[in-house]
């Protein structure tokens, strides 16, 4: 085996950083980040144990956002230090024949060393995936949301105007989330139909801890006629998680894009779901 | 418990007939067909399993067409017999309840003595989506067949015509497949783009097995340039699998409906699969 970190070297700081985006389906996951006290399947020990072996040195890799359990993503950013240069071709198409069938490396690139796939991000998108219907959904059933109750798409659009803008969403985020500060910027959140599913479409500066899932939440409870629309107000008004909905599930949600500032020229890739038609 | 079946009857035939459509994804199964030898996870097993929890007695299903180890099935048509009358509710929701997360009753009702899914039908209808990327996907991973080789849908359009219509399809059947007459006929062949999907919908009067998948494997090839337009029909007349195309792996293969006569007026639902948006 080559050894490619130098034996006895002047830096303890690997030379080579790359940028990396990551799809995932994370069904069979305990959520992205791995658990050093007592391991479980996660998606970052998969990603660091398969750019592992390109290196041929343990790798660490920084993410834009951390997904829970059972959450999905299409465009993970990801970045990581290394002791070798290795041609992109050799990153991406080793790195996805190390990784299991529901995780890929969509594109794999090297990128000045103050870029930093979490601090460096300027935004995060999100989808959140719901099939509204009489009967559950089986083929796809660990990657939309279900629910049995008729929802009213116009009820939910209209709730979800109060949320956009500039605000303190401590009513929107877990009890346990670790964030100083809880005001975020969401930059648009729309919602629409695509075939038979309803689909909630988040950008924001960043996101609180289970925020996605507590708005979808509030909104499937208005769009349900379970609350009425200015409920998604008032609960943000509050700045009390007492106040808020319950928790939408994981399954439903994708992590569809992270923006960064144009210098570090990092490669698009389309939004996704790729099995749904829109790619923007 | 409840014992239904009288003790001692005049007849051995259970009196009520229903039919159902059933929604399944393929991945975790060894196709439809349970092996009595070798119990191996079957979609048919499950199923039989939860109806005869609901008729409290054992069921017998029996299918509008066999689906292989790994293929799923938007709209599988099938029809069993009870010595018990319940409400099509009651068939439904309960069954769905003793399902797994990846197989679904869409629907339940009574139909005629003679209705038979399988001896009724007058077409089946597949689609296989085709996801080609230089990259694997991960979030559909056994929903779609990945290649990557660009495809010329065009190509693959053209090469299709030949197969429309009624002919001897020996060279496009499994070695083993058990059927008497290997004439079939194909009804439409469409190919198109969906999102970043290549869709093949094929619909016939029935199919031989693994008919679908080596039509595909023949227009991929095709679509791939590594065969001329023609070798599909050359394929054909031929009248021998060993001219034939590889079989295309079963993931990307759906079963999205069944057509009976209008008499026995089974409940029509979307052809799905509903993460796609055409509902035709």
């Amino acid at each position: 085996m080559q050894q490619d970190r130098p034996l006895s070297g002047a830096t303890d700081v690997a030379p080579y950083r790359y940028a990396a985006a990551v799809e995932y389906a994370g069904a069979a996951y305990h959520g992205w980040q791995k658990q050093t006290r007592d391991p479980v399947p996660s998606i970052q020990s998969e990603v660091e144990s398969a750019l592992s072996r390109i290196a041929n040195h343990p790798v660490d890799v920084v993410c834009a956002g951390r997904t829970d359990a059972g959450v999905s993503a299409c465009r993970q950013v990801i970045h990581f230090d290394t002791w070798v240069e290795r041609p992109e071709r050799a990153w991406l198409m080793g790195g996805n024949t190390h990784l299991p069938d529901d995780i890929a490396f969509l594109w794999v690139k090297p990128v000045r060393a103050d870029f930093h796939a979490r601090f460096s991000a300027l935004s995060r998108r999100y989808r959140y995936l719901i099939y509204s219907s009489a009967v559950k959904p089986a083929v796809l059933t660990k990657g939309v949301t279900w629910t049995w109750k008729t929802l009213e798409i116009e009820r939910m659009q209209q709730a979800a105007r109060a949320l956009v803008g500039e605000h303190d969403f401590t009513s929107y985020r877990a009890v346990g989330c670790q964030a100083k500060n809880p005001v975020r910027r969401v930059e648009h959140l729309q919602i629409y139909r695509e075939g038979q599913l309803l689909v909630i479409d988040i950008k924001a500066n960043a996101f609180l801890h289970h925020m996605v899932r507590n708005i979808a939440g509030v909104l499937m409870k208005i769009g349900a006629g379970e609350a009425e629309v200015d409920w998604a107000q008032q609960v943000l008004d509050a700045r009390d998680r007492r106040q808020g909905g319950v928790t939408a599930p994981p399954f439903g949600l994708y992590f569809v894009d992270v923006g960064y500032p144009p210098e570090f020229v990092l490669p698009q890739t389309a939004l996704g779901p790729y099995f749904l038609l829109s790619a923007d």
